[in-house]
């Protein structure tokens, strides 16, 4: 791959509380795809104007006009089996909610085929909302897992992927002991947990209540053998957090902490409605991220997180679609929703202002970016991940660039995103014909 | 116009708790774009299958296959002048929100040619996402509020559009005199006044704040010599409520109600996030319609309207998108977001539960346009208002129509949206280009 140069209105987060805006910007990307600077000289990129008409040039000059080029999202906390219930059964509670449409429409996913119909079209759909890497928990099923990566892995698109760890408080079919728990993790650590991968396993224990303390344990325990990063549920509802003082004694972090599953390698624990106090003081301590999921919040009823105080406390946020307990796959949306969760808050109490558009963005982007490597941002040195937005048809008059960011953020859609890049390189639209070599 | 049937599948909702659900239905229009009646069976029709075979016939028959057909759904609180701010300035509390860059952009609408390079994308805009009818609040200037009248008309949608009537609190720009306004209004009520007509003049009062006495008096009078219909602001936020409280020495509905504006004519009134007691009570006796608008609630931090409540005590209530303390012009959104408001009510407090699918659909189809005639429903005698939604791109799998239905009102955008009808004609994209007689 050449060295590249982009140049474009860039708009990205350094620090949450402000954007960097540079008016028909350079951004120099490496041939390993990682940032090498960003200015708006193009002099100071070790480049010249003339790059990209000389062939012989080791430097490619890719002019996207009055475009905004911005990092592309992370999407923290999503559930790929899900995918065929976004969107319906919101008239439910989440326990009726679990036993008529999640539970079953995960145990489909014994069938490749199956499993393969609905993760193509999975994979095309964060493709299309420009999230290019993401947190996503797959079924207990070992090769739909090993499916699932597989498609990320041709799609070119960057992801933690979980089989599910569950073997109690749920139907027959999704349980598993706990070798073969392990034994399929085994499978896929061999084959998909090299360094510097796109596509990797993340030990995946559903929550405190699926799962015995042998189960807890081994996941923990395969965690701190292969360094594998770890993602679950913490503190989403009251019901569930007297459960889990029930089941362990204890509360809810420090259940996954005494497993060696909170922090111990890199962990993101997605709601986190009702922590507080001891709870989030050990999150901070462990470096524990927190995947704020505000579409869920809302349509499941559960409550709303208070990100302005984790923010205020030095915690690591980012966002999550959470399909299908959230209804929406664009993390933008989903910034939106953050903000306005913590309008609600503000609402109730003006003590702590409410999230601005650039931690909104921020989140999603450089904080929760951080949980893939050096993501999120045009610093240098980051791996170039980033949407080019043709916003032609938003900015209707003289907007600011940041006023036409926030307006693709409140009203755009996949349709403005022209351009996707991951890790340097251009993803184009995944292909989602039935008819892979996976399905076996 | 011939008589016409349509057939497809047909949702709708009679009363707010469950969908009218025809797979496979017909429904006939007559010539006049009223629904004659909708049935399975075509006999029972005044027609049979051969009617689209025939071109004799005084029938014509049209078959929309496996597509959704639904009653188009009605704006019934939006602000045509704020359609540039659209999604922009979320980052502001409601007061600097005002005074840097809603009365500073609406002072622009004296000016007839930028009104209408705004007004002809608002109206664009408004049909995009199948919008047929709306409630809308212009600007002070007579000349602006005709030429967007006549966008309207010039459109095919039915719209309630009002001059904007303000003299106190608000900047010189803003402000015009009793004489002036009332003279203003006359001009419009001679040339739109006309029974039946799709595009008619609504009495606008801003909000109390904003209206002296004598000002609120001139409208109320206004309404009661022409019969025309109201709409104003409601008990919003606390500040406000004191405010009123202050200027007229009474509670805030009453003062509307002292000077004819509450229900002596139709009247919606939008918001109402801290109406209770007695001013629901003279809600429910006058028949006022709320607007309830619950974007705007989230963005403007204003608070949450408590609609279950209002629904439990009878009142009339439809949706809003309020452009632009709401963002999304798109009434299928809204309608997410007022069940997302509804569980936060009942996260609350569980005695009431939350909104349903269908009485979010309802608000937004049959209650909301019941203030526009009889429209929102497929009922006999209903004015055909309808959208043919394409939803094969989000029909993947085996779903049930009402779980299609709710998958396009939780995913859906403009894209599946195929057809538009209003009072039964066909309402194709209106034109942006900036080359009208209006402009003078």
């Amino acid at each position: 791959m050449k060295k590249k140069i982009y140049k474009a209105n860039i708009l990205y987060t350094k620090e949450k509380n402000c954007f960097e805006v540079l008016e028909n910007g350079y951004v120099a990307v490496d041939a390993d795809g990682r940032v090498i600077g960003v200015s708006t000289d193009l002099s100071t990129l070790g480049a010249d104007a003339s790059a990209h008409r000389n062939a012989e040039s080791d430097t490619e000059l890719v002019d996207f006009g009055d475009r905004l080029l911005i990092p592309a999202t992370n999407d923290l906390h999503v559930h790929a089996p899900q995918y065929r219930n976004q969107g319906i059964a919101m008239d439910l509670e989440l326990l009726p909610w679990l036993q008529k449409y999640t539970f079953p429409e995960e145990m489909r996913y014994a069938d490749t085929g199956y499993a393969e119909r609905m993760y193509r079209r999975f994979v095309r759909d964060l493709w299309r909302f420009g999230t290019m890497r993401a947190c996503v928990f797959a079924t207990t099923h070992t090769a739909s897992t090993r499916l699932l990566m597989h498609l990320f892995q041709e799609a070119g698109l960057g992801a933690l992927v979980g089989k599910v760890a569950m073997n109690r408080n749920c139907p027959e079919g999704l349980s598993e002991s706990v070798e073969e728990m392990v034994r399929g993790y085994e499978e896929l650590i061999a084959e998909f947990n090299q360094p510097e991968a796109l596509v990797r396993p993340i030990v995946t224990p559903r929550f405190v209540p699926s799962c015995t303390p042998e189960m807890l344990r081994a996941c923990g325990e395969l965690a701190a053998k292969h360094q594998l990063p770890v993602q679950s549920h913490l503190s989403e509802n009251k019901d569930e957090l007297a459960l889990v003082q029930t089941l362990e004694s204890i509360w809810y972090g420090a259940a996954y902490n005494r497993y060696g599953l909170f922090g111990q390698t890199p962990t993101v624990m997605a709601h986190c409605v009702y922590t507080e106090g001891k709870e989030m003081r050990l999150i901070k301590r462990n470096g524990v991220m927190v995947a704020h999921c505000p579409t869920s919040n809302l349509n499941v009823a559960s409550g709303m997180a208070p990100i302005r105080k984790f923010l205020d406390e030095g915690l690591r946020v980012g966002l999550g679609s959470d399909i299908s307990g959230g209804h929406d796959l664009n993390i933008f949306r989903v910034m939106v929703y953050a903000i306005q969760v913590s309008k609600m808050h503000f609402q109730k109490n003006h003590a702590r202002p409410f999230l601005t558009l650039s931690e909104a963005f921020w989140m999603a982007t450089k904080s929760a970016g951080s949980f893939f490597g050096r993501v999120g941002s045009f610093e240098p040195g980051y791996e170039f991940d980033a949407l080019v937005i043709d916003d032609s048809d938003l900015n209707h008059d003289h907007y600011s660039l940041p006023e036409r960011l926030e307006r693709y953020v409140y009203l755009g859609d996949d349709r403005q995103i022209v351009h996707r890049f991951c890790r340097g390189k251009e993803v184009l639209k995944p292909v989602v014909t039935f008819s892979s070599p996976f399905c076996v």
